[in-house]
């Protein structure tokens, strides 16, 4: 076993990797910009190092200063925590040549599967379902009507060069498709000085359910079951949770297998997530693989009363997954708390902690890296804490997490806890009615703070 | 059920019962003194009514108190916590002339369990062994001699009218009895105006295992499992945890059959904890039953992933138990802490908590009434906060508690964190090698603070 594991990352998921690894008994060496030298990572682990100004391209995402913080301290592995480098193949290629475990999977499979469209062939190639669409480009409107015509409307125009939003078109029915597509290409052209267009399936309202698994070296690899991740703002996770309330007993275990399929494909070591859309009927669609450890991962470690992260470092260790993980018990939900003003566009609120309560009590667990009169630096995403609450149901998680945000006090900044309160009072989500377009349909009434 | 319930107690306890009434949609009441206006169970209930002055005589004992809050706000049940008039007879009869549910079991119970003799007569009579000893008072020296050596040494003579180790001796050998039974005897009479003496046989260095059980009106009784609460400090528990280290899953099953016997003799109603003494052979010994919830009760909940309050409310509304409790996974560790100073022979330390900050992730409760800048009043008990760790087995559950304590933060006040952390250093501790001498055979080595 690792005897000493550095953590490229900050914030709450830095300290959810030195917990872990202080309870196997692993010494661990945080890394830290200049703006985060009060942050708990930098506390609580055992040795810190600064590598750089705030701005991440200078510290959190500058390899050379990292990789000398691991030799500086002599770790023996690095994890990367998700976002910054968590997913870059150059640095888990990096970290082989020095002769330090990247806990992750190998560079060759995180561009394998990093690449969409070569995640999606993968996937279609073991009979996973995928989107829909052209393969690849489309070159011209007579051939967009073809593909559209085949898969059948609606489908989406995207921008074979782009993301965010541009050179993105919906097309409903085919009397559109002409002037969509010329629309769409202009604007990527503009936006991204490529014309090119490719065409997939609109999957309406769908649900994002995800698949963990995990594999070691040896070919094992075993699934824990999904997390529905539909409650999102502007495609950005506010709500997680497992199991989902909307898939049956055969879809999960359909898609589950089918997530076991696609990872065994590529020979992949670690954790993993592969995400799906399903639609109302039940249909699941591949639409990509996270190479990494998610921030939602606690849902599962509830559920399944295992630690993912002592499960990631067991597997990069060289440890065999010999058995599969205990059976799902109750309902997990987690909640990204985030230092942001949801009255006034969900704009950051950095700034001073005055004052901070966390709840307590069984079934309510916080993942935090803040502490009273901490000063939040305006560099970095705004997520300060998750509340992740278990029940014994869906219905009893909601209520646990209810009275805990009774309990939660934070002063001095605002954060998205009376968003979350809202949230708990819809009846569509304490029903299990909602898909991602939740929050975007009901964002008016959730915007009224009372 | 219910709609609303006070809860006839303060601290921890309190805060505990109050989430799980929201969680159930329940109403609550909170009384406090006058000491208690800032606790955290005043803020958290939905109504407080403050019952009078600091002193519990005049206040959190004062049953009239209580009950005109119950008339005034128009609750239906009561929760007593344990302490306080949780396992008086008396306020349970008067409850249930007030047409208000006492939420535990009936007076009969209570007198009959709450009466030690009778409560060995009941376990005795349903084939389950109590500790040897005579039947009732000896009344002279010729009798204690010819029980003693029916018994076997070494025994114990202890005041019938007494307790708190007044009037108490251990005897080892026939030669010493004589002299020991005129000492204990005179101790007794100038403690508690009455000489008589009873023996026990006196079990050497036991565990105390204890198990919990729930009972409901129709007479369906289930056990939890056991808590080893061995670790005590002048018999005060310190550590609680779940499974027991010592016992084989054959004394296990023995223990919860000879548990639930008992229950049944007594038509018992509620939670309720049948503890054992256990010798080094395994040998298990009935000595007293709790007719109520224990301080320790989270262990339980925590490898049962069960809300025993929540079970206790069902179970008091009338609620069937109709399906065991989920099997046990894991283990769990609570550890009590208490505003007291470890290194001066642990004198109370109320005042102002100046700082605080609680550990969180993945398998770490917190069970508190208290909160950054909150002051701790001098006229209670000094439990401040538990600490209750879960991990996959017991070894992970130290090292989480280890991590845990690392986090834990409070300043302004003494705490008993550095004692509990010393004891997680110990070897015989961590190896599962204690019994109720533990912290008196030790207590220089984790006097020693570094």
């Amino acid at each position: 076993m690792f005897k000493k594991i550095l953590i490229a990352n900050r914030g709450e998921i830095a300290v959810r990797i030195i917990r872990t690894c202080k309870e196997m008994g692993i010494k661990t060496v945080a890394v830290y910009s200049e703006a985060d030298r009060d942050s708990l990572h930098t506390y609580l682990a055992d040795e810190a190092v600064c590598i750089g100004p705030p701005q991440s391209g200078n510290s959190y995402l500058k390899i050379p200063n990292i990789l000398s913080a691991a030799a500086i301290t002599g770790a023996e592995a690095i994890h990367p925590g998700y976002g910054f480098l968590a997913e870059n193949a150059e640095f888990s290629e990096i970290c082989e040549e020095s002769n330090i475990k990247f806990i992750g999977p190998s560079p060759d499979s995180i561009r394998k599967m990093g690449d969409k469209s070569f995640a999606k062939e993968t996937m279609k190639s073991v009979g996973v379902p995928v989107v829909p669409g052209s393969d690849g480009v489309v070159k011209d409107v007579k051939t967009a009507k073809e593909v559209a015509s085949q898969i059948g409307y609606p489908v989406m125009l995207k921008a074979s060069a782009g993301g965010g939003g541009k050179g993105m078109r919906i097309v409903w029915e085919e009397k559109e498709i002409e002037k969509m597509f010329q629309t769409a290409s202009s604007e990527a052209e503009a936006a991204f000085g490529v014309p090119d267009l490719y065409i997939e399936k609109f999957i309406e309202n769908p649900h994002h359910v995800e698949i963990q698994i995990m594999s070691d070296r040896y070919g094992n690899a075993f699934h824990y079951g999904e997390r529905d991740c539909s409650i999102q703002r502007r495609h950005q996770k506010l709500i997680e949770e497992s199991p989902s309330p909307l898939i049956t007993p055969e879809v999960r275990q359909k898609m589950c297998e089918a997530a076991l399929l696609g990872v065994k494909a590529v020979n992949y070591e670690g954790a993993g997530t592969i995400e799906f859309l399903v639609d109302k009927y039940l249909n699941f669609y591949f639409i990509e693989m996270n190479t990494r450890i998610q921030v939602e991962h606690p849902v599962t470690e509830m559920v399944r009363n295992t630690d993912l992260i002592k499960q990631q470092i067991l597997v990069a260790a060289g440890e065999r997954l010999d058995s599969p993980p205990l059976e799902p018990r109750g309902h997990s939900i987690e909640f990204r708390i985030n230092a942001e003003d949801p009255e006034h566009n969900f704009r950051p609120s950095p700034g001073k902690i005055e004052y901070l309560h966390f709840p307590g009590g069984f079934g309510v667990r916080i993942d935090s890296h803040v502490y009273n009169q901490y000063v939040i630096p305006p560099y970095y995403d705004s997520l300060i804490a998750k509340l992740i609450v278990w029940g014994t149901d869906r219905k009893h998680a909601i209520a646990r997490a209810r009275r805990a945000f009774e309990e939660f006090a934070v002063e001095g900044i605002k954060t998205t806890i009376p968003f979350h309160q809202k949230i708990l009072e819809n009846d569509d989500f304490v029903n299990g009615n909602f898909d991602t377009s939740f929050i975007d349909k009901n964002l008016n009434k959730l915007m009224r703070m009372s």
